[in-house]
């Protein structure tokens, strides 16, 4: 279905064509202060045409809170939030109607419903995520009452990646079109993207995430972990192909001797030494930074001619047309933000419920 | 909390040291042929003992099917299944019950409960996957009724890989005890192996995964991606440190045009190419072979002595005691099978309304 | 929370007093006709200022769909309907701004959130049954499909009751302005209701639903029981205070001999001579007509001066003011038929998970 | 599905001719002080062979704690109990395998499962409720702790009503076998049940029960009203046709004027003068007593010959065996109790998530 959450809860609509889309966000608990000015930025962070490394489809996000917040604070009740589509203009979409893009979501659309949007990419289309960010910036806004931040950086384009996260200074992330807080290697992946996209061609890329300021406590033991959580709404995003927190997959080269982190008092509060957990010890956090890698493959549009089928089975050339990402990942980071600001927030709530 | 799936969907319980641990399955259509011999193979795969490379613990795996069995066939009701914890004599816990031992989830049990069962890890410990293993035998029942399988095998043990998975002949993945069907490779990890217990360590490894015959058009478009589910069930195992299908990871560094799997047309069928997309576009099943990886730190529990500190924050050494997996991905590929033969059977029932 | 249904399934936001109210139905299946005029012609039932005998206020409802329809059909993806509110001018809203109005929702909310959207009743307002109404149109449109068809009207006014719905023609209904379809009966009602307005006071009602043409099977046997989260619907419309179906609370009278439908033989189908059962029979629908009575207190909003405190715990006097239903049940029998709708709609998706 | 609640979440397993039924309880907070003699106390109440005037049949309650509770107290993780069937001897049941038993659910298990387990009427059975019952008793260590109280008892019996509750002295239940705290009254239902034993033949009654001290702020504005709920639980008992509360079908003759309940100041404390609302106003608790009535019908199982038809629609006579009640309500009485206390726990811990 269209929801996430458990406690904090959203659920989205709309196809990237039809009016609008837009969010519900359920379970808001009252007397959140309510900033429209955060959920601006963080839609202008992920819209089309923001720099030449992104799409150069210009999207003016106009939004509009429809309940929920009453003389600037959340009041408990459903926040239900619109996002209008510009642009509906009824375009020529007789080249994809029957055919079925490589790598899109047109066949498998076709098989599980039998009847699909095909303008745009419907329901699938990344139009979808403004939804998220959206609904995200509001849990952004009952995290930090907390004191808890979400943020998220480029990490790596194609084979070009970035120092250790733990050695970036992450406030630097918005300084460049890249989103790399690492301004050497941000330099040589937007050099990288340029050619790319002279070349009509797409490359994927991995985004990190880091949560702080995080009580201990937060999770559950055994299916819904902590880090499943976050790893399904990682998942969840358009091109995902996979999640690793803590040490992830490299982790899995080390001894345990040298892997766990030992316990140490540091004044009143109980920390690790190291954090190869990733701030998570048995599905639940610990106190410590958890962080997080998250793969996107490269857009499947590109700008060239490719052989598919269409809906008969007749061998049909799909052209690329329009204006289309050659890398994902600067605009994916506000997404991996909200969605991670949504399990922190869920989970925050949730916490409450644990003891008498 | 304990329960997971939406419509085929699994309640467990029980801590290592009560009486018993179990689960009830509810949502299993009537009708499914029930074979506990299947479930007496599933936990015989997962037990302690089964060979030198595992833990030396013996545990006989006595379960007992309680509801939701009538003259040999499901019926609808929920099916409770209980297995009784042999092993409950009252050993001495004291080293461990006040220690928050590196790793574990000692300390954020205590800091989210407030109280823990810590003989043997409580409810953390690895032996509530012996439910699982039962759920998921069940759901490979349903399963085979469409002639859907769920294979699982090692496929890395500490730096050590075996070839990519499309060369393998995974029938082969049970005839020697570390469960890699590459024999060559399987007697490396086995002789690594041996090496890290004669060292007192544990390591890690990824155990792979394959589901074949599943039909197209199962998943969710948005948050619950078919492939975004299965991350999650594979996130809630213990140990699990990331989670990638298809080209996942490696990936990133394509190009479009070389990762996007293009349309053709097999017979009736229609398939692709090649297979980057994990046999999932757009949180769909496409009806190719749906495959993915799952990495597994090296176990917490070593037979060293470790430094940490207890509730009072006082240092202390922990002691490694008892007989532990050195490494536990040849004992996680039933357990890895049986999560994802949950999850497809939830999305087999679920694709039932899809449409009118 | 705000959402209803497991399959098909309704998530509303909205206060009377906001931009606007509205809906989010997921869960619909894909190729259901869409028809915007039965929602047209369902909010016009429901509306205000439809007669003499409902609050004089006129609304024009005004509503949008935005999503999960294309080319006429709906496509399984999350249909989002809104509704603009008319009236949202600045009212001097002084006089409830700080009172607790006798029998409103005004202190629980204070209680509850701490803070409250005070104007028009905020979320409690019955103008949030709009969004149901147009819910249970969606789900009008999937059961007509079947055959399925679901009808209310009024049976009690007061003490004024119609016959038992067996004995009425239901095609009658919207032939008078109290929805009732025994014209004398609705004769005396009417005039009751006068009158009552004229006392600036209030007065309950009874609504009887039919659900006929319903297939056998529906239902869960233990918690979710047909009839049970009919009555979870039911209680769930503002201001009813029972339910009861079948034989009801009258049926406790009689013996089991008299009570129990002796099934019989009737062409090709299984049916029951009497149907006390009320069309349900262990929780799952037996085939034959659902039935039941949904008891309304009367409306909270006097045209009287009443006693009451304010936060401060000052007494204080609530005048009464606006326009307002002296009997609310003439324009809550499309409600109930709404909230019928949605529930057959999810029982109807859920019984086909039942059996292999 | 065969799980009820949100948050305090039970789970129930079992049919009555199987090894054993069961309960897994699960989102119990860590802390609560476990009692088991209130469980053994609670299902002493609800067992059959407890007086003349139930059924004769003896049954010994032998409950096990399987998990979730540690040195007496619960510790958050699932609390599973099962309770083993002592009667599974293999009777004769070939008058009823094929037959329909008339208001039985055997025809519409037959109808949704295909398949059904027709000894003893199944997952049906009224035997589940032993798992309501233990589940209750555990919910009610949780409110017992905020000094909440759920009580129960017999208003009517056939046509034979109690006075009205406020006027009863709640703690002379359980001094008869009916469960009347009306002696007068009580003495006369139990001859009538006695006459109606006698005549082999059941008749109907109605519970009342009574839920004191709970907190103002319990419930959900729009669905999950705290009475919906309650309704939903109460309506999902076996033989359950109505439920009402505060004024129920009786307030509906009422005029608005009368029927408001004033708002007074009582010390520090909010209150009403009069309680129509039945401690519920805007489906949110006020703080005062939640009252409310269920409607039980006659028990189908008569011991009289009747009419009926089998599977291959012939016609055929069902004889009544065994030892059934002749009356339902005295041993339905905990049962209330119980599904009032899973509905109280729930909304006492959902409660917590309702503001910053």
């Amino acid at each position: 279905m269209n929801t996430y959450g458990q406690h904090f809860r959203i659920t989205t609509f709309g196809e990237s064509h039809g009016p609008a889309i837009g969010v519900i966000i359920d379970g808001c608990p009252a007397g959140v202060e309510f900033d429209e000015l955060l959920i601006r930025r963080e839609l202008d962070r992920r819209k089309p045409g923001q720099s030449r490394i992104t799409t150069q489809r210009q999207e003016e996000e106009g939004f509009k809170v429809l309940s929920g917040v009453f003389e600037g604070k959340t009041t408990g009740t459903p926040i239900a939030i619109v996002i209008e589509n510009q642009d509906q203009r009824s375009k020529d979409y007789t080249h994809i109607k029957d055919s079925f893009r490589p790598s899109h979501a047109d066949y498998t659309y076709d098989v599980k419903y039998g009847i699909r949007d095909y303008r745009g990419g419907g329901r699938s289309s990344a139009r979808e995520t403004a939804a998220r960010v959206t609904a995200g910036a509001v849990a952004k806004m009952l995290l930090h009452r907390s004191g808890i931040t979400v943020q998220a950086f480029v990490s790596q384009v194609g084979d070009l990646r970035a120092p250790h996260f733990s050695t970036l200074d992450l406030t630097k992330t918005e300084e460049n079109i890249v989103r790399c807080p690492h301004p050497e290697t941000a330099e040589k992946m937007i050099s990288l993207i340029d050619q790319v996209r002279l070349d009509q061609d797409t490359i994927g890329g991995v985004v990190t995430g880091v949560i702080k300021n995080l009580p201990a406590g937060l999770g559950e033991p055994v299916f819904d972990k902590f880090h499943a959580e976050l790893g399904k709404a990682m998942l969840g995003i358009n091109a995902v192909k996979g999640f690793e927190y803590g040490s992830g997959f490299e982790g899995v080269q080390q001894r345990g001797s040298l892997h766990n982190d030992e316990f140490v008092k540091d004044g009143d509060r109980i920390r690790t030494k190291t954090n190869h957990s990733g701030g998570v010890q048995g599905g639940i956090t610990n106190g410590e930074e958890v962080y997080f890698n998250v793969a996107f493959k490269p857009v499947a549009t590109i700008m060239q001619d490719q052989q598919s089928i269409d809906k008969e089975g007749n061998a049909v050339t799909v052209s690329g047309k329009g204006r289309h990402d050659p890398c994902v990942v600067p605009r994916a980071v506000p997404i991996v933000e909200a969605m991670a600001a949504l399990v922190a927030a869920d989970f925050l709530l949730r916490a409450r419920l644990s003891r008498v």
